[in-house]
């Protein structure tokens, strides 16, 4: 079955190879009747479109790469993280609704994504999380489109999906701040340039500045984003500290923060109210269930593979491999459970 | 960069065409020398390795592909339990330590595996989970190593990594009877032929039966293995059952299943014990935390990629594509947390 050429289609139909060619591959517009000519020869045949034969042709492999971050160098993906798995499955559902299939991979730290690109050439990449200067200096930009999901870096031809993060970390505060909180710790990941800590830090400090609170040093706590990180650093200090609620940048870390507040018998929400970000499933697993800022992740892989495939599309019609760039942002909203309550204050 | 072709590696190193290709395939034995001689000129000329041409000549991809459940026909991938994000974590990282890329997919209704594999020229496939005859009968297995991961499923030439299932299930029951548990629930996902739930239920009743217990019809329940399923049926049936225990074949369910009890005001464990299966991260995210049966993860997903690996090296070897087939089964024990009590019969 699998050895049915499209010499052998055209032979059967009476066509020329180009015309089935175009036939199979949607390239010219041919008469409908010729298309269905093809299509039912195909199938009696039982010919299979060979990827690596048509991607030396046509120079398309109908391939996405996707890039999610490591632990550290050179270990498994941070699939800790359910967020990551999550827009996976969105990603990859809507690239094959798009008749792309998916490579995914942790960046080795010994080997340039671009040589991954190159060797499968892939058709376009998209990138999860904020990485380094050099990962991106080492990404193929001007020959293949690259979208970024949660990135800040500003590059020529890049195509960006995100959240408007300084808002979402306003949105949370003020929450917590509108339920009498005025003692409000910060937990997120390193706060680096580019990424989403820092912005929604940024958004954290600008609504305790708005409301005339203080943000005492402490308060302001960074750890790995990751269940047992979020754990240690409660015990170490948060259950020590001087504060009445703690907004937490990701679900994964607020889940840990609850799990180790239960464990010292710290009682959440009453002696302190938690708030989450991303609106996670396992929002509804911990107990009480978390209060967080709900994001779209099922949108988000849909942007970012939608966002691809328009410029694929583009670059097909125009026959030139240029990204013209282009921003989606994701709004935000705040999805109320059961880890915050009022006080006075 | 990307245009450097291997005869321009050959023109620089004045070898020929052929002996480069060994070099770079490391498909005989040259003298390390001409292999240095070759790898300078790669890095000199920045020579990237097309997989597309090298696939149609050699016939292999360096690609492997993975398969896992959609919730339901033509929609995502069922990455809301985490067992799937875990091992495909797992499979990616150490098919990259062997060189190969992965392609992940949940399977189109109406488009058999069978069309990705012979499309794409994959070198293997890893098949995750239980499905439907026809589904295996679509995957191409005379010319592609396939392992299947928690398959019951006998098929010539296929390999499988696996639990013992039966093991596990009465290994559960064993530790609740142990703790003084007569009345003991078990919840799981369809008992379908050739499934691990159906094969987990025949170990929890043989241990009943060994103990002398009788299983009471009503304790013995079916959802779809997730969170929402597990809560529902709680809130419906397993609130007014006389048992003072429940197995759950899965994680997922399990945290499902505490979450509801707790929100009903039913004490986890001191009113109903819950077990679960797999040791998630997920079992240390509610409160209380799941005492589990464990399994490996992530030497799940280094067996099934060291099965193929090693099926792809001797095909290589003899020159053949013929799987010898082979079975991987891992070990289990109890993970003791808190969500167990031991009671007074």
């Amino acid at each position: 079955m699998g050895n049915v050429t499209i010499k052998d289609v055209a032979n059967e139909t009476g066509l020329s190879i180009a015309t089935v060619s175009y036939a199979i591959n949607g390239k010219k517009n041919l008469p409908p009747e010729t298309v269905q000519k093809v299509q039912e020869a195909i199938k009696r045949l039982g010919y299979i479109k060979n990827y690596s034969a048509s991607s030396l042709v046509s120079n398309t492999s109908h391939l996405i790469g996707v890039v999610i971050p490591q632990t550290e160098p050179g270990s498994a993906m941070v699939f800790e993280n359910p967020f990551y798995s999550q827009i996976l499955s969105s990603i990859e559902y809507h690239a094959r609704l798009r008749g792309y299939h998916v490579i995914v991979s942790g960046t080795n730290a010994d080997e340039k994504y671009f040589n991954l690109a190159s060797q499968r050439n892939l058709d376009g990449v998209i990138v999860i999380g904020a990485y380094s200067e050099d990962f991106f200096n080492g990404l193929p930009s001007e020959s293949i489109p690259v979208v970024l999901v949660d990135s800040y870096l500003q590059k020529d031809g890049y195509s960006q999906v995100k959240l408007d993060d300084v808002q979402g970390g306003y949105l949370a505060t003020s929450y917590l701040l509108e339920h009498g909180h005025e003692k409000i710790g910060f937990l997120s990941g390193r706060r680096k340039e580019g990424g989403v800590s820092l912005n929604r830090y940024n958004g954290y400090e600008k609504a305790m500045n708005e409301a005339g609170k203080k943000i005492v040093n402490e308060w302001v706590m960074t750890c790995n984003v990751g269940f047992e990180a979020a754990r240690k650093i409660t015990r170490k200090i948060m259950g020590g500290l001087d504060i009445t609620a703690v907004f937490c940048t990701a679900d994964i870390m607020a889940v840990g923060v609850i799990r180790e507040l239960n464990s010292m018998g710290i009682r959440v929400p009453e002696d302190i109210s938690v708030m989450g970000f991303d609106n996670l499933n396992i929002a509804n697993y911990c107990t009480p269930s978390l209060t967080t800022v709900g994001q779209d992740i099922f949108e988000k892989g849909k942007q970012a593979v939608e966002m691809l495939y328009k410029h694929l599309a583009e670059e097909e019609e125009k026959g030139i491999r240029k990204l013209s760039g282009g921003e989606c942002i994701l709004p935000l909203e705040i999805i109320e459970r059961e880890s915050v309550c009022r006080i006075n204050a």
